[in-house]
């Protein structure tokens, strides 16, 4: 027999930064007749390790067959250069990775064997770790997603995903938050929330997240007034100077498995309740926060379809949020129709200035909606008694103690700035007369996705109607916004496959 | 409002091989800096639709930020390339692809909706023309797995399946077919069965698939004798000369959907039985076969491992297969161990020349196996009467008869071959004195897998013994075959991390 230890001498390549954008996946471009790939008998989709002398990734394999590398290389995606914190021309060393053993219990999970403590922490561990494919990351999602975790399969889930991250302590015995499930195009209350809140007293340090599935997350919209990627030090300092703070969560690493899960389910436009529930508290746990209120709006095309499906979804985040050691109050909401005028992150900034600024343009429902919300909190906080809550939180806004403190908040965050504007606009019309009698959110959604956000952070819609109102043809129902002439035209031609985004009738039934 | 139209006029780039072997999904290396990539809004991961004069694809971007392009430049990977027929400096145009509205199907089964005809057509219409991406496959595949497609359900993927390839007709009342349900390392009866059948003046154009999650298909075991990349015309002369041959499903593609998801399914190492029998079914109707014999092996570490499961899966066989008008037989069979010897293409072809040379090395339980579903078909075929087959499919091997027409087919389909021969051998030795009483096939075929199989078609395993065989601590269990030493040190690691791949006891209970 020949000595399998022979080749590990020369099983090395000179790494070379290749400038490709994976999106995450670490990618490793060999070439396929090179001593190593030869050596070790890799081949396309191979997943393995590479080593550098300091630092250690999994990798996918892509077999390069022309001479945009010499024998001696080996090319890097961003994401592989990135985690591998490589510098050119450094030698790393390669093998194959042992598969990822916890794939068998997603595989026995799919096979309707129940998650365990042990099996849901080393199947979190594994994804923390980059040890899953991307394929095989969507297959977890997907096993997980249908309602098909029992409560203490996502208690386990929770608990692995808040035991591989960080944890934050603010070191006081009441840490407010909030979260809203989502689904409603324009909903974005959290910055009028924590301002309310910190200019009453109360301590709000508010991790948010970017879009996952809709046109804007509160990290995108705030970004476009204020630096979010905050280090944990900068955080802490916001949040002892002004007692609150909106930043985005990815950039303090609470939970690095939920992101990497969070990419998947944005790719596949899949939200699983499950996932949903422990991404929330686990969130919430590492984010050092004992009150949490949860909003739950619930419509026909909101996220949450059904009141019976929201009090289970309550259940679960209640008893979670229980078995982790914090309180969660739940809100339910009307959630039949986009929240404010504007949807994509510049627009949906511009609304919250305004009603910041009590200014007469601020959309009253999003105001309604802000002052409940941080009437709840301050009294889950006793800092309003009992059914006092919202009166305060009005006042707050009256009294321009909000807007003082949003400004603050901003300045201590890195300066507060004008968001964006589009390029591109397009009007559409009502086309006819009649009476607004339904908007689907979900085509709404998809729209101002289309139509670039948030990845373009100008991009959107301006919505000009709302349920009940009369139109007449010439009416105009909402302005799409974009940065990209494609963009835009993509957007109007989606629109017209799907007519019904806002139906005008003689009468509502 | 601008004009949403102006930039189509530009929007074109010159394609350029990278050389890169994505595996299959198509990428496009696109500058993020480039005319089309800020006109149209890509990012890392988008969808989109690449035009050339004459042909079209979806592919997903990788955005490029180093020189490795030129501003006019896009890279291809060779899937993308392949699949464009593109040349050297070609132009192309580039847009958004619609996001796969079938997908919608998918999130809908995951959420309990069964598929409908409809639906299950849509889906594997997008699937076959390359609209989903490597997670959006994952998800669907993962959303079948786990007994969650009933048997309407399978049937309408079946026919789905069935209408997206092309259908092989053969002109006559009776064509014959088996298939086997796999999980049984070495069990290759396929080539032997073809040669009696075709011996005994009936008809079988067998087409057989490439591993799965397995380390040999018939195919690829039959590749190390005989070319099976066939064209439909090859086949066809092959078949009107001597009555049978042994190619491989995929160069004929009769089932472009699911050669797709049998991708992922072998990236998953997830068998799901709905598709399972879709996949079956669908191959042998495009196949134009009439009468399909299916072998089920029983055994705890074989892919079925119950006799109520085995039923399970016979009854979903047969109804299928009489929805699409076909008569399926179902034949069980042990699956407690590997067949014959040699595991892997290679090895596993020496035992198939072995047998059909009636020679003394002939493993006798693969023999055996052979010419039982010879038997069965022979009966099926009317070419031996009820309770004759077995005997007659016997006398063909040792009249000569059946090596005879297997030299034949083996000529007609382009020569026979010797298979290769691995580089390096490694023997693993019993270690103690017992009897062997129980094998586990999942981790021996995951152990021929390392070492190599079936990419490199002389690597696997060769077993020396049977259960219930007395052993030394110097016998011989079996030896280890690799082409790489990096491979053969990465299965003996596996074994070492899973010692009771073979288990030896003083005394089987």
């Amino acid at each position: 027999m020949s000595n399998p230890e022979e080749s590990q001498h020369v099983n090395f390549l000179n790494l070379r930064r290749m400038g490709i954008d994976t999106h995450q996946e670490p990618v490793i471009y060999m070439r396929q007749d090179c001593y190593v790939c030869r050596a070790e008998g890799f081949e396309a989709h191979s997943r393995i390790n590479v080593c550098t002398g300091s630092h250690s990734i999994i990798a996918t394999v892509n077999m390069v067959t022309t001479d945009i590398l010499s024998h001696q290389e080996v090319g890097l995606s961003e994401s592989a250069w990135r985690l591998l914190e490589a510098s050119e021309g450094e030698k790393a060393t390669f093998s194959h990775a042992k598969p990822a053993e916890s794939m068998t219990y997603v595989r026995g999970k799919i096979y309707g064997t129940p998650l365990s403590p042990r099996s849901a922490t080393d199947i979190i561990n594994d994804i923390a770790n980059g040890n899953y494919s991307d394929i095989q990351l969507a297959s977890f999602v997907t096993s997980c997603a249908g309602n098909r975790l029992n409560t203490n399969e996502i208690i386990s889930l929770t608990k692995a995903m808040v035991a591989c991250g960080s944890q934050l302590d603010w070191g006081r015995e009441q840490v407010m938050d909030k979260h809203c499930v989502g689904g409603l195009p324009g909903n974005r209350t959290t910055p009028i929330v924590v301002a309310i809140v910190a200019a009453s007293g109360l301590i709000m340090p508010k991790t948010s997240s970017r879009a996952i599935t809709s046109p804007a997350g509160t990290a995108d919209t705030m970004e476009t007034l204020t630096p979010v990627n905050l280090s944990l030090e900068t955080m802490r300092s916001v949040v002892e100077k002004e007692g609150g703070c909106i930043a985005w969560g990815g950039s303090v690493s609470l939970s690095p498995a939920d992101d990497i899960l969070i990419r998947i389910e944005k790719a596949l436009d899949l939200d699983s309740e499950g996932q949903l529930v422990a991404s929330v508290i686990s969130k919430k746990i590492a984010a050092g926060s004992t009150d949490v209120l949860i909003d739950i709006p619930i419509g026909a095309t909101a996220k949450v379809r059904s009141m019976n499906y929201g009090r289970k979804l309550a259940k679960q985040l209640v008893k979670t949020g229980e078995a982790l050691g914090i309180r969660v109050n739940i809100l339910f909401s009307d959630g039949s129709q986009p929240v404010g005028h504007g949807i994509g992150p510049a627009l949906e900034a511009r609304d919250i200035i305004h009603v910041l600024k009590n200014h007469h343009h601020g959309p009253q429902d999003l105001r309604d909606r802000a002052t409940t919300i941080a009437g709840e909190i301050l009294e889950m906080g006793h800092a309003a008694p009992k059914g006092e809550g919202k009166r305060l939180a009005e006042h707050k806004i009256t009294s321009g103690e909000a807007w003082t403190k949003f400004q603050a908040i901003c300045e201590a965050q890195g300066g507060l700035k004008e968001p964006p504007r589009a390029a591109h606009t397009h009007c559409i019309r009502a086309g006819r007369a009649g009476i607004i009698c339904y908007i689907n959110n979900r085509v709404i959604a998809k729209l101002a996705k289309l139509a670039g956000a948030p990845a373009a952070p100008a991009a959107g819609l301006d919505f000009h109607v709302k349920l009940g109102d009369k139109v007449d043809p010439e009416t105009p129902l909402f302005t799409i916004h974009s940065d990209a002439p494609g963009e835009l035209q993509y957007a109007i031609n989606f629109l017209e496959d799907h007519p019904n985004a806002v139906s005008i009738e003689e009468e509502c039934i």
